[in-house]
């Protein structure tokens, strides 16, 4: 399948990516070598904490919740990295078994100020788990090259509308 | 040395944790797992990329980030966790062999309204390399159990500034 410019996002258009198993052995490793805190390291420790038993550190999310991007969207298209997050609410524990499935609405497209080959598609993601629910909500700009660069007096003119 | 409360965050301190060195290693390893994109991957394939070389992953950074934090601070304080992340954004590569600081701001605290044994430390956190220039900047909460929980009827009251 061709990989996908920025003309070929759609406001509005939805995707969904996985799913992907969280087991307890990756939650654990995971944790110990980016976030050693008890409620991601042992059972029992984690019981007394607010999470009660033991659960994926957040950031863990956060880079399977990517992994699961990258492999359905971001290499299946002409991306070119992103500046940064919007915001990201972890909502749910994610807990040993769980099986995650990434859903991506495209919120909104900009064309580059500084790079007329290029725009910014503007998404709204949720992480859900196999019941459905939320676990992580986050939001970000990706930028994806176009099939077609705007022309340099275009691309300082009216379709001028972010910072690149 | 006795574990920080939420009583014991001033507004306005600034600490640094670190230094992290970042291995080519580590960074291809990271990628491999997730977040599998050429530029993080591989050094010719980066050299055509927007970073311009092989850099480490933007999650990457957020997870070397964590766990400075989480040595530094999470793990010498009375801390519950955090409900999200308010705003990353990824400003420079990170190359191997880079040496990553976290400098943390207190930017505010907040009461909770629905535990009356917590609080929200409100932080601003940097990440610069070994030349003091910042490559991430990101903002969020962290929920620190108070010393001496509040009153019911005064967490019910004129402390009560967020969901909680």
């Amino acid at each position: 399948m061709p990989k996908l410019y920025w003309e070929d996002f759609a406001e509005g258009s939805v995707a969904e990516y996985g799913p992907r198993l969280v087991t307890r052995e990756e939650i654990v490793a995971f944790a110990a070598e980016f976030d050693p805190q008890p409620m991601h390291l042992d059972e029992d420790a984690a019981r007394s904490t607010m999470l009660g038993g033991l659960a994926a550190s957040g950031w863990h999310t956060c880079v399977l919740f990517n992994r699961l991007l990258v492999d359905g969207l971001i290499n299946n298209a002409h991306a070119m990295g992103a500046p940064g997050v919007e915001e990201v609410k972890w909502l749910k524990p994610v807990r040993p078994g769980d099986r995650l499935v990434v859903r991506a609405e495209v919120l909104n497209k900009r064309a580059s100020r500084s790079r007329p080959g290029m725009g910014f598609v503007g998404f709204r993601f949720e992480v859900l788990n196999q019941t459905g629910e939320p676990v992580m909500t986050l939001a970000f700009s990706l930028m994806v090259a176009r099939r077609s660069p705007l022309p340099a007096e275009r691309g300082e003119g009216e379709h001028d509308r972010v910072q690149s």
